[in-house]
């Protein structure tokens, strides 16, 4: 079946998918949350494919850590689902409304977009998180997940579809895209008209290929150069943990702290701690001038200021004020989270307005950016674009409105 | 001067204009507005020219009267300036916020979106008006508008900049792109990560390319193929205004109804003085074949029901429920307003609900659907896509959001 007919099925189940109710739609959800339990051995029995076709073609441990499901992971999932069902629905929540002059009644009310896109990679997780949330937010699915999934994807779509079903709703919603070919992420693309919007979660350059090739309007997540600075007087032992805990708490993630930006009056007293930290935790810190004099650290090149490692390694600056801070923000930073340590409202207050990112820390960790850690309930991924929707994606996010004008013969 | 250059200078003005406080951003509209009126002879001079080539060019009269400027259309462009200064500042405004359970203090603010690139048509009064949205938004734009305005375009960016500048605001807020070739067009659409938006404003061939050739993120605006559905046992009357309105009130805007479907019970009693009125009105009427056999209607084809007409025709179709209409409007609707005449509940419901439209109107005319209409007192136009922004958009929709969280020392 081809991309286009799938989007097409698609579509038709969301015009009956935006009618539904959230008592439906939870009822739905709680029934895809039981029947993963229910049939969890068949799923792990299918995800032990991809993990040996995986080691077979030498993937990295991490990468197999990703994709393998036990028990334990399928019953999380289903617990995600249930957890989406005690979720507000955002759909029908007015947004804004007003009587106007004439009388006319304006309500702007949330609703679904209709067709989602989720283009991801080797964690079979996913599917049922994405499937999940959309659903609650009244969209049909179309996931396309990795070649290295495919197995333990179709699985889990199977059972999905079937309880979907069976809760009366259409199992059209939720589709798994072909994954063994690059040519569904082509078609996939192309689909103006059919996909309203298209999720890549990813590596930068599967973003970047999605942004520039898309005519399917798109919301980029996830690229996080993202930097703590440490501003003239910070309290140190805030900064120490501020700092360390941005980047060790877990590497791998886009909201972990990447560089480092030192005020040049901490260089004495901050500076010596926070490397001998860093580096007593097995991070690799990569020093400007003033900072490669230090034991342990390696000189920073142009490109170490401008990557996301997601290793143990940062990035380490010294700069003579807040705003040359901010101007190596503007020039290296991806719009992701930027932290500042900080005592003093005046710079507190200049560095929340100067800087440009979806999130923006004052003496908080990087990691802090996260649907969870915001009270969301649940995440699609974190958008650094501006349009739309900036930072963590929750439900809401996921809806579109619609104005609704109700009059009595009124015209103008 | 390239357009990427012009971008770039857009961009730092942008920072500035970015910190600008309400109060310097409507001194500098007030500024603006006056020097409009001071230089109106200067500005209806420059305008004189291109009303000549357009005449020598043999442009139609709709489109020289859009390009002419007057010394009271100069006053109205200052006017709509000076309203704007009356606006609220989105910036800053905070759309949600809350203290996390740790004691994080979470708020989600305003923020311009930093650079606006505007295409648009010849009418030079969009010059100052776009200008002026965007900088009560905080963002600097880009005006590319068209060839046959650039004398005028250029006479008023002049006293534009000149007026921001007096004001103590980046002059560079506010630039005019070259119009004299269509690269100037194709490099502002590959301005990706200097430019944050693009509106094309205009035709649907326009639009369409802007759509499927930008890499910067676009708000489509504007085709309006738009339906008035008149229920079984609707009020003649209201049905009668509401259709008649929403039809000839205006010809040529998006928001003109382009098509009429009416319930199968209404053929006898509504739909003879429905074709009365229109003819009589100039507007012709082309019906399907169960409309056809009236006096004064021309046979419908398949290309009548998808067309924007933007003139004194429309297409006419019985539809045998509620239903039937929706799927018509499914098939040939373009998201934009779509309205209903019914006195019932469970049809109004209904409608509104299974609709997929920008704006549904319930017994009033589709000319409400409109910035001015809906009190929002600016418009920059009306988005008929789903993400960011739907129906008419007013300063807040010039705006992203920043989250700004604030702890003392928090870690994950």
């Amino acid at each position: 079946m081809t991309v286009l007919a799938q989007a097409s099925d698609a579509r038709v189940a969301a015009v009956d998918l935006a009618a539904a109710t959230r008592a439906e739609k939870d009822a739905a959800l709680l029934l895809m949350a039981d029947r993963l339990v229910e049939r969890a051995d068949d799923i792990v029995a299918a995800n032990a494919v991809d993990v040996a076709n995986a080691r077979t073609g030498g993937s990295s441990e991490a990468m197999i850590d990703r994709l393998t499901l036990t028990g334990e992971r399928v019953a999380a999932m289903a617990d995600g689902l249930r957890q989406l069902a005690a979720l507000n629905d955002p759909v029908g929540d007015v947004v804004r409304g007003s009587k106007l002059a004439n009388g006319l009644e304006l309500r702007q009310v949330r609703v679904p977009f209709g067709v989602v896109g989720i283009i991801y990679e080797g964690r079979p997780n996913v599917t049922a998180d994405a499937a999940g949330i959309c659903l609650k937010s009244g969209n049909s699915v179309l996931l396309r997940g990795s070649g290295s999934a495919m197995s333990s994807n179709a699985a889990i779509v199977s059972v999905l579809r079937k309880a979907v079903a069976d809760a009366n709703l259409p199992a059209n919603a939720i589709q798994l895209l072909d994954a063994s070919t690059r040519d569904s992420v082509k078609e996939l693309m192309r689909a103006r008209g059919l996909v309203d919007v298209l999720i890549p979660r990813g590596g930068a350059s599967l973003i970047k290929t999605v942004v520039e090739e898309s005519t399917v309007p798109v919301i980029e997540t996830g690229v996080g150069n993202c930097h703590v600075y440490v501003d003239e007087g910070a309290d140190l032992e805030k900064a120490l943990g501020v700092v360390l805990n941005s980047k060790t708490q877990r590497l791998s993630t886009c909201n972990t702290a990447e560089s480092l930006l030192v005020h040049a009056s901490m260089v004495e007293s901050f500076l010596p701690m926070v490397i001998e930290e860093l580096v007593a935790a097995g991070v690799t810190v990569h020093g400007d001038p003033r900072v490669a004099g230090f034991d342990g650290v390696v000189p920073a090149t142009e490109e170490d200021w401008g990557t996301e490692y997601l290793s143990a390694d940062i990035a380490v600056a010294v700069v003579d004020s807040l705003d040359d801070a901010l101007d190596h923000i503007r020039r290296y930073g991806t719009g992701h989270t930027e932290a500042i340590v900080t005592e003093s409202v005046v710079s507190a207050r200049h560095f929340a307005a100067r800087v440009d990112a979806a999130a923006v820390m004052i003496n908080a960790s990087t990691r802090f950016t996260d649907g969870g850690e915001f009270g969301f309930g649940a995440e699609i991924g974190i958008s650094t674009q501006k349009l739309h929707a900036r930072g963590p994606m929750g439900l809401p996010e996921l809806t579109s409105t619609k104005y609704i004008v109700t009059g009595n013969g009124h015209t103008r």
